[in-house]
């Protein structure tokens, strides 16, 4: 049974995991007979976003573990503590998090830093040949880190802006529909834009995730 | 194209809704045809509980209407704004929530008093007709809202304290497993055990849940 670690980065598309995405995720590796681990980096987020007022709330402060523990029920362990050797790939749900927790993107653009836990991870699943899949925004991730060793083909769905940026950390772009996954055989790299398509459906997410994680798995060596 | 309201309680298995069966939910009734209205109290949280340590967090507050729209992406109502004649029916997903700020089973038993937008979404829904279905624990609100009604048929799985408690509040209890949904066509109420087993995978949670949102649509008459 392979095994996955899925990359959470809080509870809520504006400001940590997008949770259609996440729970996507979980549900499409289970459904393939995956077997599956959250984690998530031990770290204040980089603000509160209320999600009925779509204003970040002034003063608030929440955890990243903590908070993408909501999605995981319990069962997620921090990133600093991952032996990446135990797993067999790694999937990255989108949301806002993904790029305001797990990198500075969101602030930043192409000058973003990347989390250190999330560097290591991405670079050391990266030599060993296990496959990563990135979904929504969290390509950027891919192409900051991945982008000098080589040019990964990544998606981010036809958002002409984000594409430029991708091209600029050194990836390549190729567009997708929000059912569609691209595949980078080479560099062992899958992505798909889901809520990048701000206005698709959740089965729409769900179809296009679970043909993301289902191309991750065969990749497997 | 039938519209149903997705009552939630918060984000999160131990202080809100459960985000597995929420997203299970929304998916199934997206899949099956159906448009859906995510709504929530505009009340605080009985307590916020940290999902890393399973602690409850002392001095935090958080209010059920904003955490719940981070499962709806911003897309949700108030339920005091609720218009019942608009909708087709309703689901309530589970999770701590359900028993802690839709009603207050978790403190209560079965004394416990239901919000009072919660009690009058029921009664008039069940006065209209309208299929309600209950999953995970909110069998209990069903129960106390409805159990003088008649006697709402609702499975809670095999859970034999909570099987009890709905009986007391004269409700029958019908034993289902984690992929089965209970159907009482008299009263139009559809319930499933989904994490009342709690070792179950997302899987089947979703499984469960496809079964007793398809019973439920098939309801509306």
């Amino acid at each position: 049974v392979p095994k996955i670690g899925v990359v959470l980065s809080g509870c809520g598309v504006y400001d940590g995991s997008e949770i259609h995405e996440a729970v996507s995720v979980l549900l499409a590796l289970d459904q393939l007979g995956a077997e599956c681990q959250c984690m998530a980096p031990d770290a204040d987020q980089l603000h509160v976003v209320n999600h009925f007022t779509g204003e970040q709330a002034p003063g608030e402060q929440r955890q990243v573990l903590a908070e993408a523990a909501r999605i995981a029920r319990g069962k997620i362990v921090a990133l600093s503590t991952v032996r990446i050797s135990d797993y067999d790939g790694f999937v990255f749900p989108g949301g806002f998090g993904a790029a305001k927790n797990l990198c500075t993107f969101a602030l930043d653009g192409v000058e973003c830093s990347v989390n250190a836990d999330v560097k290591r991870l991405i670079e050391v699943a990266n030599d060993a040949g296990k496959p990563l899949c990135f979904c929504c925004i969290s390509p950027v991730i891919a192409a900051k880190v991945l982008g000098h060793r080589g040019e990964p083909l990544l998606t981010i769905g036809n958002d002409a802006e984000t594409a430029a940026a991708l091209e600029k950390m050194n990836a390549a772009h190729e567009q997708a529909t929000v059912l569609e996954a691209v595949v980078d055989r080479d560099n062992k790299v899958v992505s798909t834009p889901a809520y990048m398509y701000g206005e698709a459906s959740i089965s729409e997410i769900y179809a296009g995730i679970r043909q993301a994680v289902d191309e991750t798995l065969r990749l497997i060596g």
